[in-house]
């Protein structure tokens, strides 16, 4: 997909919003919400080319209704505290739609997120500590696009360490490598597809650190964005279909799995 | 894993065995199940390593009590016409004890049982055709264990076809590509890591012709069994732990997501 | 990169252009050479964002002179009858460049040239027949964006067969994969980083059977072209160099394997 | 492959040699040579399943004759400062076992030898500092059989630093990740195949440190020795052969491609 101002790219950036509202040092470093601090990365970079909304897990619906979710390209996801409390039905939703084509971005601790967790099929688990560590993102793929315009490597000077083992599947691509103060390593920025959409997964951010201010992360999420965006023409679901032989092109319905023999 | 006589691998041969108690054709290709022709087959290939046994839909529990499951290396699933059956509170279990290190060999049309879509994270969803398509299946990684013993192709008679596209996530390997007479395609032989498991999905294999009394379907599937044992001393839960700098061994409870900071 | 009138990508298509000149079956199908159906195809999707040139065997240096290379953002590579006739000295040259960010697409009988081999490291061997089969060639990837504009699948009614086993590396990406009449299979459409490069290999395309005429594959070819050019604002060799403690931007030269422990 | 004391493991380290006669401070770290040390290791965790021989740069033909390999199911290789030495007869000689289905360990500096560099087709390039780093060895990939019975992660306290990019292609699989000292990473365990052959790299060892006297260094290289031996039964080279329709097994000869029409 290449977006234009006369045609932009629609994200969703969705916030948990609730460390902000509770603890005063994460309203202090996010007064306006980290979903503020998100938004405007994303704008800095991709400008005009991007119409960003934000959306939250209090709003109804976290913000998410079928309407929104059809009308939105990419959606980010950032979530802690409370990835308990986002419905069940809603995730529904959301997965549907990435494997129908919308990108998805999920930053940080929305590694154990309702979502992330149902697309990978894995528990996810890292080992972690939040206790300034420096955290260096290192490019390993320099080809990719979402590695282009940032340092090799890029500095984060106060952040939470995640480190490996990291219970993921294998990604399709590993974009990025951490390392931390403390000697640990992580893959922090990965990609994934899965059915029609695209999934990039990027660790730098959190809560008790500016990460979100940080001119080089802002701007990985951003080509993030570009990327997980779909370059198919439609919102396509993948289906279960018969089809005849020498007919490659007309597939029909799945009546049941006692039906296979009748079935034509 | 190096089995021995003395500490044989502990199959679990899993089976619906619907097909065959209800439609006549089914039983007359497999008299004693479908279940019953996977274990022969196992057992001709791995003779006295092998201690299988079979555990069905409709034994307690499906036969996969928690107890039974701790006793096994590896599960081999086959289902169809009764996926839903199968309660999410079994396949939970199964799923923990996949990412704990438990073998898993899904078989043909168990590409739609709970807990492989729950595992994969996306629809696994293809295209089909029941018409007697004789099925070629190539060996792509020659390098490969599950692919010694076997001739390039693989040439089964009669068979249902599967076909791309395959909503799944991309293979850790494609160890086998069949085709079909129809001039379809499908990634049939394929392997993935899971948490501490090994997956290995083949799609060969179909209630309506006998091709789990094929001897290469039967010397892939033994195989294929012998590769998804695990290779770790026990069976390990990952989990999210803390870790204090420069303690790399002694991991601690994490306590919820707002005690990051008092958590040392 | 996003190319415009404005700023085309600059694309070289190289023609061993041999089989034209010699066997007048192929001459009939290709009058002005195949190079001349390859680019046309380009053109015919890119329009002004692109600028082709030909270069041809028979040129002096190949048409590949370390100042075109320079110039140039993309190479399609087809040849056969000659791949020993190219120079190492130019194949040398061309290897750098991909290494150093010049997209290269390779295209059928191209899997045996010198270029394709040495940037594989293996022996390119595959299995073959000319015969008349009908190719499909089907989707696996379908966010891929090779993939767009092209039916599932593209029909190729006359084809030479190529089959596996392909001697490769793992692709990066399988993008298609072909079957053919006589159920041979092959990874059709794959996609391999080296350095700062990136590869496209396209099996469809033969000299003996129109196929660079063909609206699905000329579509491809186009997509690849786009895909393989660099996402980098410039061209750069990759080099070993020692970085001092705590400084990670300024590396310095390497002295030899004896200057280890003086080099500081 | 599961080796016995009767039917053994093959094993040739080769060795350059050279620092151990050049270099005071290496003799004292390593008195028979890098290469007696790597053997012992080896030794010392298969015991006699293996049978370990080493060959050396100054031997006739380096120690590697094309009847010696024939007889080798695994290669180990390190050099560094004679990687020009090798003649380029032996490492095509090389080249074609491992494509026929030799194992290949190449150890730390040999990411820069002959042999590596043809297999990957890239320049295999990194950053470097020989600075008494720590080393920490991270398990990435936990079921893998080349991480089994090491910690996680490895700690080795004086290292030389490897850093990305690594100018590899993208591994099969990487197994281990190293940090240093310094906050540099390096993808330090990763596996190839290519043609018939399986491919270990692992970059912890050093001419100036005693790593290959490590415990658990010596453990993943005997692991790495044992996982690259081939399934296969026997040594076979890719080769390209025509098949007609229909007959799937009994290619025969390629004969220029001018005779493609007439081959039949």
């Amino acid at each position: 997909m290449n977006p234009t101002a006369e045609n932009p790219l629609r994200v969703v950036v969705w916030g948990e919003n609730r460390h902000e509202q509770v603890e005063p040092h994460v309203a202090a470093i996010y007064p306006d919400g980290m979903h503020a601090a998100i938004k405007s990365g994303i704008e800095e970079h991709l400008g005009d080319r991007v119409r960003v909304t934000t959306a939250l897990l209090d709003d109804p619906d976290h913000g998410l209704s079928e309407e929104r979710l059809a009308q939105t390209d990419v959606l980010t996801w950032w979530g802690h505290a409370a990835h308990a409390e986002v419905s069940d039905e809603v995730v529904e939703r959301v997965h549907r739609h990435v494997l129908d084509g919308m990108g998805l971005v999920v930053l940080h601790s929305g590694h154990w997120s309702k979502i992330f967790v149902k697309l990978m099929g894995t528990s996810c688990t890292l080992r972690w500590r939040s206790e300034n560590d420096r955290e260096l993102v290192w490019t390993i793929d320099p080809t990719h696009p979402i590695a282009q315009g940032v340092p090799h490597p890029i500095e984060i000077p106060q952040q939470e360490m995640y480190g490996e083992q990291f219970d993921i599947p294998r990604p399709d691509e590993i974009v990025f490598l951490s390392t931390f103060s403390g000697g640990e390593v992580f893959r922090s920025g990965i990609t994934y597809r899965r059915g029609n959409g695209k999934i990039f997964y990027f660790s730098p951010g959190d809560q008790d650190y500016p990460v979100y201010h940080h001119r080089d992360v802002r701007r990985v999420i951003a080509n993030g964005v570009l990327w997980a965006a779909s370059d198919r023409p439609a919102r396509e679901t993948p289906v279960l279909l018969r089809y005849e032989s020498g007919d490659f092109f007309t597939g029909h319905g799945y009546q049941g799995a006692m039906h296979n023999r009748d079935d034509a």
